[in-house]
């Protein structure tokens, strides 16, 4: 039964695979003309909320290269829009919410929204993906981590030093678990909601809780992270934590139940595997900077990262989202050297 | 002799000290309503380049906190504009290079500047600030670590995914080592000129190579600042190397034959000292956000890293520089717990 599985969930498992898995985080993006194409006639959130656009976004990296997973095409900011928080997103630029939750007063008139009413977009594109995928290619479902999404809602957008957050953490310690709380319960049961659309495995984007000093990540983001990870046990479905700057962090990201812990190119891949042990399966972590070089350059780098993460329990990755500027010949390439990796 | 000397150097040399000396990176800036004052009549390039008010406002702090060092007020980008590469600060705005350094030519063009007479207002500043202070209050000397003012020089200023910079280091190495070289060549020589207008120990503030991957670290920051630390220990100062977020690179930081290591706020200072060893001084490492809350909190969480840290071989910091917003009652709070840690 379990060779019968896509590989992708079989190295998720730590179970031995006949060749390493690869997939990209932002596969699905401007780097592909097929992509730019497709947003040439629709906004990005209208994509993100137009099912069947947003399913052929999803499969065009596949089709192209192969890789052995998809990820939804969608945004961090769906369900908070839902909770009822307003998101724009302005091209260029990025997120902005013009309605800040700042106050008690704001984080309880939030809602923890139902998935199949408030975001059936989402399960649609799932549905619609999970049946043109071919059996031996895995969906990937995903969800930002409760204070990643909390950073967005209270600073209004992206931010350089989180203060209105990290104000929030340290002077409303009450009013913040009521946020990150809500948020835990909303994307656990979005997630479980993706899991029965279809979604084989679930990422869960901790974007900026590596600005969290170690003892505010252990009592402002592990409770959250972790509760939603308890709430998928049932599903059966490999778990992905995947905490970006979180290179101090790895013994506390393990420590949220996940299944595989996701790395950024910020640490030595040998290293995380050291401290966290054989048995705990990684992903990544080549630096999405590396892709603006030459295929040489990125085929001896990939070797470099896969020889040191060793081949069990490690999905092939970049360290973070692929850029838009990165031409095709460099992910072909990365194609190329992990399929020969041992 | 030893315990006539400055707190602070005692504890950069692992020595058992009295009580924990404390200092905050840009501890003379825009949170102070003095520095403000200074800065009403003067922009920020002339402030560096004026003597008088550059040892003014480096004293500011020292006076109004009695912290156990004082760092002289000046930009890390001053030595690369007697390179030849100019700098502006637009106000406000990062600081902006109209003429940035992308090809061998532009490298090739670049001085290894002398510092009496193309940076003669450092040194002056550095002559008054020290005639100025009491002989307990150390005076810490400053540049830029290479691959960080490598950064400004080649992207133009600061950036996201330092596309240019990683182009460069991955493109074309020689080059890379090239501009690394003539970089380390400056710095060198100017923390040797700071030394003898009177800096007694120096800091390499490395804002950017916690951007690197750890492969890439080795090989492109960790060389060129061993090279400056190697050139200063004939002149028996301490050298405090500080890479932002270079959790993931202590050990190889420490490689670099740095007296102190620097740390930011996102590694516990306990699992730091744990990796680095008991002989190794560290330095730092409270979020600066923190000081943006309560008294009681900064009091709580200062006496939280004094407790991990321990005793011997800690200088008390930041993670990273002092925010323009901060409360000085913060900083008073602050004061008061790091005096009672035992």
């Amino acid at each position: 039964m379990a060779s019968a599985q896509p590989l992708f969930l079989r190295a998720c498992r730590g179970e031995p695979t006949e060749r390493r898995p690869l997939w990209l985080m932002r596969q699905a993006g401007r780097y592909l003309p097929e992509y730019r194409e497709v947003r040439a006639q629709i906004s990005f959130l209208d994509l993100c909320k137009h099912p069947e656009l947003a399913c052929e976004v999803t499969l065009q990296p596949i089709r192209r290269f192969g890789f052995d997973a998809a990820i939804l095409f969608s945004d961090i900011l769906v369900p908070v829009e839902a909770m009822g928080c307003p998101v724009v997103f302005p091209d260029p630029g990025g997120p902005m919410l013009p309605q800040p939750v700042r106050v008690p007063a704001d984080i309880e008139r939030l809602r923890v929204p139902d998935p199949a009413a408030e975001m059936p977009f989402v399960l649609e594109a799932l549905r619609r993906v999970r049946a043109a995928l071919a059996p031996a290619t895995a969906l990937i479902g995903f969800a930002g981590a409760p204070v990643t999404l909390a950073s967005y809602m209270v600073e209004g957008g992206s931010s350089k030093n989180f203060t209105l957050l990290k104000g929030l953490l340290h002077g409303a310690p009450a009013a913040a678990r009521l946020l990150l709380g809500k948020l835990a319960d909303t994307v656990a049961l979005y997630l479980a909601a993706q899991v029965e659309a279809g979604a084989q495995a679930v990422q869960l984007f901790d974007t900026w809780a590596g600005m969290l000093a170690p003892d505010d990540y252990s009592e402002f983001a592990l409770p959250y992270t972790a509760q939603i990870v308890s709430a998928l046990r049932a599903r059966s479905v490999p778990v992905i934590v995947y905490v970006n700057g979180g290179g101090t962090l790895l013994e506390r990201v393990a420590r949220t139940g996940c299944d595989v812990v996701g790395l950024d190119w910020r640490i030595d891949i040998a290293e995380a595997r050291a401290r966290l042990g054989p048995e705990r399966p990684v992903q990544g972590n080549l630096d999405p900077c590396v892709l603006l070089s030459t295929p040489e350059v990125v085929a001896r780098k990939a070797r470099t990262i896969g020889a040191a993460a060793g081949a069990r329990g490690h999905i092939f990755n970049l360290g973070h989202g692929v850029l838009p500027e990165t031409p095709l010949a460099s992910v072909e390439a990365l194609v190329e050297a992990v399929r020969d990796l041992p």
